[in-house]
């Protein structure tokens, strides 16, 4: 990743005025027992409910208008068996142009139907990083279509902070805003947005425990490559990217784990008191606070709900049927 | 029930300015999905998000906000295990005067919690409905408390008109608006309102099949009461109200039942594919329609999430941890 340029504030604008006829500005969602709880003021964003169900759609859209008419004809290409393959699929069948994507052998079943029923078309291949890649850039070679990383790419990450701009125009006031960090494409848009914007407004970053590469990154101060995650968050087991490694540095952003017993409270506290059907890496948001409450209290917080793709037949807790 | 008369327009919208400080102007929400499911253009109102999560809210507040102050100071009572005796606790707390809530023996758990979480104040009484009327009677002997019934009330009703007010600022040209019916007071707010503003949309009634005393009351031009429930929508059990069964009649309001495998089926799609956690009684709604989907083919129709209290440990359907 060579030449790396991140996105300025004028680019995340230029991606919201790029995407606004396709995504939804998401509402803000509330519950006061969820703020006794905290005891602090807390403002859900609910890209749960953007379009395909997750934040996702907002970079790939981007990148998907960002291109030339030449450029879009080729299609685009990435490797994911997740909520970014769904929505380039998605944003691509809003321009009408092909979106290739490389799935991973042992994929969920419920995100390959995603895919495919967004018109996505799907190249398997073998479960690791280098069979991704070599797929990939294999379609690239055959197709001509352009990579759209789903988060080492500033249209993706512009696409991402969008949530900021309109988090700001929803709630203007906030003294931190909390987002998962996977690969860290959304940590970084809102990173850029919230410098340029309120650079009073903490951007936190939670990340399972069980896949805190990017804690430690932070802490040694250079990039961990070699945590093999294990976590119920199954949209945050990527490692953090190089160029979001470094912007993410340089912006100063915290971050701080949670486990997957506290996500698993979290994301039934979610559903019971807030009424949100969320994916764990959407209630990481709310566990990293509960379980830091100290360094959020009488705070007015955001915390992104990330997604809400969630299997109910597969959900990662027991429930047990009425009158059993 | 002598002398009931019912609220007119200006009555809800009085409700509305009285309640304004205390409700929530829930969101619409709607997604593709549902819409390609219905062969329809779907708004769903959220009620659900309604403080207390569930639509009670605005009539018991509308009417404990009625109250003069020497009234008030005595308090309110009623009978209810269900959304209703929580929402007038949680009303009461607004004026800070004492809500009593007579409560049959059998009563959901959660259900009590939620009523004591409010701070009401519970009366115990026998599972019966004359049980349930002389302990409400004996309790108002005792205390000077009003009595807020849940349904058979016409503050009640016109608090849960504000639905429809808020609803057609949000969306303003609707063909269909469908409720769920129980006692029928929301049915009897959203009627008034709709004829008054919008007399060419069409107010449907959404019964339980096996809780249908409304739908066979419609059918014989009179009231059933002999109907004994068995239904999953635990909110839906009661008995259409005699004011509110004169009401709905002559406003010439439709009720279409749905069984319980189609309001679980819907009860999943609504959590899938909208991403929220609603009961049964709510899921009803979208139920009805897809049961009747001709009836609604290509038409604009809001559905009212009426609550979304339901307990994650006793779903009504079965679901797997991740992995088994």
């Amino acid at each position: 990743m060579t030449q790396f340029v991140a996105p300025t504030l004028e680019d995340i604008r230029a991606a919201a005025a790029r995407i606004a006829a396709y995504a939804r500005v998401t509402p803000v969602l509330d519950a006061a027992a969820l703020d006794e709880l905290a005891g602090a003021r807390l403002f859900f964003k609910c890209e749960h409910l953007q379009v395909g169900g997750a934040f996702k759609f907002r970079g790939a859209c981007n990148a998907v208008w960002s291109l030339t008419e030449a450029e879009a004809a080729r299609g685009v290409v990435t490797h994911s068996s997740g909520n970014h393959g769904a929505a380039l699929a998605l944003a691509a069948k809003t321009r009408g142009i092909p979106a290739h994507i490389v799935v991973p052998e042992g994929a969920v079943a419920a995100k390959l139907a995603n895919i495919e029923r967004a018109g996505g078309i799907i190249h398997r291949c073998a479960a690791t990083q280098a069979a991704r890649e070599a797929t990939c850039a294999q379609v690239q070679r055959e197709t001509g279509a352009t990579l759209v990383h789903p988060y080492a790419d500033a249209r993706v990450m512009a696409g991402q902070g969008t949530i900021v701009l309109e988090l700001l125009q929803q709630v203007p006031d906030l003294d931190a805003v909390i987002v998962p960090i996977g690969g860290g494409g959304l940590a970084s848009g809102c990173a850029i947005a919230l410098r340029a914007l309120r650079p009073g407004t903490r951007l936190v970053g939670a990340e399972p425990a069980g896949a805190d590469d990017a804690f430690q990154s932070f802490a040694r101060g250079q990039r961990i490559t070699s945590v093999v995650p294990h976590t119920v968050c199954d949209g945050l087991r990527a490692t953090i990217g190089e160029p979001n490694f470094e912007l993410l540095r340089s912006h100063g952003v915290e971050v701080i784990t949670a486990d997957d017993a506290a996500v698993l409270a979290a994301m039934r506290q979610l559903w019971t008191e807030l009424k949100q059907t969320v994916e764990p890496s959407s209630a990481l948001v709310l566990a990293v606070l509960l379980a830091r409450r100290e360094r959020f209290a009488g705070q007015r917080v955001a915390l992104v709900l990330s997604g809400g793709n969630v299997d109910l037949d597969a959900l990662p807790f027991t429930t047990r049927p009425a009158g059993t």
